[in-house]
């Protein structure tokens, strides 16, 4: 059996397995483009260790793998898209040409998606516009898992936000990052090998600061980063992917009334800016001069730079597919 | 001599302060009423506090006090303007009318400033607009004082961020916060009182732990809030009020020729969203169901509220000044 196989070959193989479990023909590609995109780029976390959790979920009937997304021309400068409670990827990728268009005219304009299940990294969403000449932003909600600074129960998801901006000549600056100080894999990781968590990552159901994983699971919750600094920003992610788009809150969760299911049900905006309409700022001849000062004021590696490198690595050789990666394929195929 | 005054009678002092020390008019009131606000509020920091150095700055010859911003139309939905080198508040003021009307009729529009020197908070700057009922978001960049995460040398500026969302019937949630873990003017505090920094928060000028302020002051930086999460939220604002607005970069900046000067000459960029484009998102009905959630979570307080209830005294009983402010003033106005 191959252990390495191309991206080519593995979207082809994911796509297999999502039409396998209900998912429509258009839908697939653009979710399983997302999950070869973070296997291919070595971001395991985001990869081919979600695909049960989406079979699973699709099972579960609380994401609609059929779902047809709405796009709505809302105003001049601004794209709504309801994701009819399907996959968050085929929502924005029925939105993307009027996006584009509208932030290529307008200078700026954002798409508000909302009723779509993200359940990948973000950065994927983002990287091919600042590829086009965009900067761009993203900011999705989620179910709650999230305590916001000063209370004591969960209330808001881990809040990602990504962001990207074009190079001359370069791939883009990309960074992606949840709003918690750790990810809920992660606590879930040390659970499940008996580990403590440091101080400052978790709240149990009471609201006290607990050391062990189980307590933050078991009701409690995950505190943001950089204290109430970092709430004020899933707090503006929560308002831009909660409120603007009309998804749900992440308290306004029901994912546990279908057993198994995994994926968030909530919103996502992402704002598009094209750099060249603001006269005079020569943002190309400019935007390497930053990064040239970055590198000589020591800092060695960019956000996405180590993606990058594996990246270019799996593009050369192939991706390596553990056996373990390979039965679950086959599994899930079957 | 008063000990308490209006925020009219304060708002009068100032623009005679200012209009003594070579600010126009048409600059001088914007100018004012921004350090009223922050007095008014309690945000003393950004209160009169910073009046001496707004005059220094002004002796030096850095900022020209009566500059006449230039506002461009610069696309359906984004406007353009160059602050020839004057303060912040009234370039923003200048560019306001045009950024709300196509903010109205677009759904999204920003203002992209430059050549700009922002010396106050930035709540003042976009709350008026939440209370108008947009989405707000701001962005400043300014002189290199904080390292990059990883890096070893100082290159961007501490980076505040301030994001307001409007509430039916209520005053806005705002909130406003640099990116760095602490403000520059504590540390300058803790140097002249002989204390020493909590480990976390600077480096010495060979990019080495300290926690000697003297060492961070004294061609060291401040590390951002966060690790690198809060460096990746810095570095947005750097390319979103730095390069994309085409204003100087931290690195670039030139102050230190100019002897007493205390401004950041820089870029800032404040995007406005009309939440009532998106059809079916019932803005103002769903918002304060993310507010009593908050509420219900153990929550006790949001972002602005001491600043709101600081606001309600002085408003009723007048804002309260001390010997040394009202000798400054006089001084000043001397």
């Amino acid at each position: 059996m191959p252990q390495t196989v191309s991206t080519g070959e593995l979207t082809g193989l994911l796509v297999r397995v999502f039409l396998r479990h209900g998912v429509s023909a258009e839908n697939a590609g653009p979710v399983a483009e997302t999950v070869v995109a973070a296997e291919r780029d070595g971001a395991v976390s985001h990869g081919l260790l979600r695909l049960p959790g989406y079979v699973l979920t699709l099972k579960s009937g609380w994401v609609d793998g059929r779902a047809v997304p709405v796009v709505t021309d809302a105003a001049p400068g601004l794209v709504a898209t309801e994701a009819a409670n399907g996959f968050a990827q085929p929502a924005l990728r029925a939105g993307a040409p009027l996006l584009r268009e509208k932030a290529r005219r307008q200078g700026i304009a954002p798409v508000a998606i909302r009723n779509s299940h993200h359940f990948a990294a973000v950065w994927p969403d983002i990287e091919p516009f600042a590829v086009e000449g965009f900067i761009a932003l993203a900011m999705v909600n989620g179910r709650q898992r999230m305590v916001v600074w000063g209370g004591k129960r969960k209330l808001l998801g881990t809040s990602p936000m990504a962001f990207a901006c074009p190079r001359p000549g370069r791939l883009p600056l990309v960074w992606d990052q949840a709003s918690s100080v750790m990810a809920q894999g992660e606590v879930l990781l040390a659970a499940q090998h008996g580990k403590m968590l440091p101080e400052g990552v978790g709240l149990d159901a009471d609201g006290r600061p607990t050391t062990d994983p189980r307590a933050v699971l078991d009701g409690g919750s995950i505190l943001p980063f950089g204290g109430h600094k970092g709430s004020s920003i899933a707090f503006m992610i929560e308002i831009l992917a909660g409120a603007l788009t009309g998804g749900p809150f992440g308290f306004e969760d029901r994912s546990h009334e279908y057993p198994g299911a995994q994926t968030p049900k909530a919103g996502q905006t992402v704002i598009l800016i094209d750099p060249l309409h603001v006269p005079g700022n020569r943002y190309f001849e400019r935007i390497e001069s930053l990064f040239g000062a970055i590198k000589a004021s020591g800092v060695e590696r960019l956000p996405a730079d180590r993606r990058y490198a594996v990246r270019k690595q799996s593009l050369r050789n192939g991706i390596p597919l553990s056996d373990r990666d390979w039965e679950t394929l086959q599994k899930l195929l079957a």
